[in-house]
């Protein structure tokens, strides 16, 4: 089983590692972190992760995974990008994708006529690419996985995990990193979230990650 | 606001990540990330991250993190990593560790008389460094925040993130990374995991990570 990330310029740094967190512990998985170059990728809030191969010599996974950034545009228009993605969906067996990484898989060509999702903030970008937005956390419509904003990654994974691998190494997994979620409030949907909390999250995500 | 994170070889990813995407978007937060060596960590399962300062650069910060590793020992016994720990944890306003990261506190004999968690795996190693283990998510005593495993990080930084910033600010976090947690089973602790998914856990813990 071959799983390839895509890493690229200012990707939020959880999108990518909720669900490689998952992945990595699925038995015998072969993880491939995959980028333009090879190299170290500064994500949207600094910290620089490593990619270890290019994307050409990934063509092929079982799984793909496509964070999300708070600003995709550029990787949406890398064509480069879109046509590895192309390529690599015609192959795999699960196309995912965490939080505004769905738009990229969108601008890719693959979102059109699915059901999808992405961050709250953009569910109605979906709507550019041929898909019908859906506010769920993890969204499955045949092969394609899209999963809601930045943390909803995890859920997408173990959900998947239990598609592919059954329920009881979802469930091993899910113990193995002790996810037993505590949030201190339940302000973590647009559905539960109260209109002030939604304005100053709108206005934190510009000031601290669009400035 | 100084928030600084330890690197080393062999932590678990998601332990720095989970924290690490909450307290970037704290409006003028400034992250260090800090090893023995700048350069790049590579992580138990594979992906390297980058440390920007060594130790020594960084003496003071508000706020520690330390994430965790399913085998701290070579941190646990690194003198000039516990003699950065306890100098930097003299002038915080918060240490903080997630899953096995307070092994590392402990053995920095920062635990001593204090109530504290770690990985449910490794509770009863708490007692070791004259540490209370207690078997809650998020554990504070005092100025310590100590965070159960892997995923536990998440929540652990939101409720620090209310205390020291006021509830408002962790709310609009909690919305912008959308943590609506949703996960598709109910076996992410001890106390809701039937037997045979503790016995596979241990079982895969040891062989993908421990190996």
């Amino acid at each position: 089983m071959d799983i390839a990330f895509l890493l690229y310029e200012n990707m939020t740094s959880l999108d990518l590692i909720g669900p490689y967190q998952v992945f990595t512990l699925v038995p015998g998985a072969r993880i491939h972190l995959v980028a333009t170059e090879v190299g170290p990728v500064r994500t949207d809030t600094g910290i620089r992760m490593y990619a270890e191969r290019r994307l050409e010599e990934v063509p092929r996974a079982d799984i793909v995974v496509v964070p999300g950034s708070p600003d995709p545009s550029k990787t949406m228009g890398d064509e480069r990008v879109l046509a590895w993605l192309r390529n690599v969906d015609a192959g795999s067996k699960w196309t995912t994708s965490v939080c505004t990484g769905s738009l990229i898989l969108g601008a890719a060509g693959l979102l059109k006529g699915k059901r999808a999702t992405t961050h709250w903030m953009m569910t109605e970008m979906l709507k550019d690419f041929g898909a019908t937005p859906v506010a769920e956390r993890v969204v499955f419509d045949g092969k394609l996985v899209a999963a809601a904003g930045v943390s909803a990654g995890i859920d997408m994974a173990l959900s998947l995990v239990a598609r592919e691998f059954g329920d009881l190494l979802s469930q091993t997994i899910q113990l193995g990193i002790e996810y037993d979620p505590a949030p201190p409030f339940s302000t973590g949907s647009l559905r539960s979230a109260p209109p002030e909390v939604i304005e100053a999250s709108r206005k934190l995500l510009q000031q601290v990650l669009l400035s």
